[in-house]
């Protein structure tokens, strides 16, 4: 495995690896990997003939009162993870790099960013897709593959790809959790002891709901409702949202028909950690 | 030649070109075609091995009040010209292909668009760039050649560009004009005959006031007074903006040192044209 830092370098490779027909894999991360960057990665190996991972922790996504720099960083465990799983070449710019000074261009979804994490993180998906538009002209995937656990990222991605006409597979790969149920996510690192236990309520309060669908509830209301009193309960918690919405549009659904994501985000103390889970009458 | 409609079979067509070595050229236009166009496409089939022509009337490029409707229009004699000029591919795609149902992707260069036709015509250059991004996408081109006339269009794309981390060359070649002086510009039409005779004030204005800087004029705000005494005393022809601008940043500039850009627009009846020129202290 190679690391990469310099922008034109990484432009150099994969034009030479796509002239020579090799497909490209791409892992866009912000680094400090757990489990379900690993599942990212050993997708992308197996799928395509160079795989390429990228770390950078992207400035614009986060709020003025945001986690950017407190947010947990380990390039070199990083480098290693990636090493192991097989990865061809470690792409790690810098911010300098990535904007330089005068930078002014962005690329923005619009509608799909008004719900969710949209509200209560202006300019987060802004920040997200200019960046992952930027990722994929420097390294020219033939596959981007993203984490189901950022289901509005996930969107948002695949609905920037289909507007803007880009020639890239996005692949979105099933939530990994810890054995007890926590979603994986590279903030649990904040998490206190206590606030570590209250956040399994996240995924039973999922898990609850999903019972109730399975056992015929459809209606989002009463669903919410039952997931907002199970996280009530735990004092550290706070719920910012708790929401039912269409799987592609992400638009509020009232009564599930075939499908839909049941989606929240909560602040543990002040640690930010989001979750879902699909709810289908069907299993696809 | 060749007239694409379809999105699906540019990108064919392109990916097959690229990948067997070729070098594309794209001419994005509007169509209705003047020799400013023709200087374009023959310099793309100069310096290229494929040349793709492209016409879409773009809707988001225009306000609510313009002229998207009544932009003259005439594909047919703009596809025999491109024929004329040796255009491998004429693409023209339609506006529910371009912007299905749902489409919700933006491209924004912010800071250049704050000034000059940026605010008479707001969200104008976000029209601009997110079309240009999308037939960079489709067409795949090596180079993509723009007009000086619309100077402002040339630095939001070049600057879309080089953010994006774009794989394109953006060539911008120098103003058409007519043998009168009047630049060329598919609005032309619109000029009724005396209309047509007081738009010569754009260019003579422009020239007398390079004639100042030539002299040594440094002063922005007396080379912009002489255009705007110029330009004022023609009945039907109102002042929308002129204004001397640093290059590529397009900002301000009071006092000329090497370089700056001249820019106006003006209203003649209700048709809104523009014209600009490069002062510089050695010719380049």
């Amino acid at each position: 495995m190679k690391a990469i830092a310099d922008i034109d370098k990484m432009k150099v490779f994969s034009r030479i690896k796509r002239k020579s027909g090799k497909s490209i894999g791409l892992v866009p991360t912000m680094g400090y990997f757990h489990d379900g960057h690993v599942s990212l990665i050993r997708n992308a190996r197996k799928q395509n003939d160079v795989v390429v991972v990228s770390v950078f922790v992207n400035p614009t996504q986060f709020g003025a009162n945001e986690d950017y720099r407190q947010y947990p960083r380990d390039p070199a465990r990083d480098k290693e993870i990636a090493k192991r799983e097989g990865a061809d070449i470690f792409f790690c710019p810098n911010k300098e790099q990535m904007y330089p000074s005068g930078f002014s261009t962005s690329v923005e979804v619009e509608k799909l960013t008004g719900n969710l994490c949209g509200i209560s993180r202006p300019g987060h998906f802004k920040g997200v897709s200019t960046i992952v538009a930027k990722l994929f002209e420097i390294t020219k995937p033939d596959i981007a593959y993203f984490g189901q656990k950022d289901a509005q990222q996930a969107a948002v991605i695949k609905k920037m790809v289909a507007d803007l006409n880009m020639d890239v597979m996005i692949k979105i790969l099933p939530i990994v959790r810890e054995t007890d149920g926590l979603a994986m996510s590279s903030r649990n690192v904040y998490l206190k002891k206590n606030e570590r236990e209250d956040a399994l309520i996240l995924h039973q309060s999922l898990k609850k709901a999903e019972d109730l669908f399975a056992g015929g509830e459809r209606s989002s209301r009463r669903l919410v409702s039952s997931i907002k009193e199970m996280i009530d309960s735990k004092k550290t918690v706070r719920v910012d949202y708790v929401k039912v919405v269409d799987c592609e549009t992400l638009k509020a659904v009232d009564q599930i028909k075939d499908k839909a994501l049941m989606a929240l985000a909560v602040f543990i103390g002040k640690t930010r950690l989001i979750d879902n889970a699909f709810l289908k009458v069907h299993d696809e």
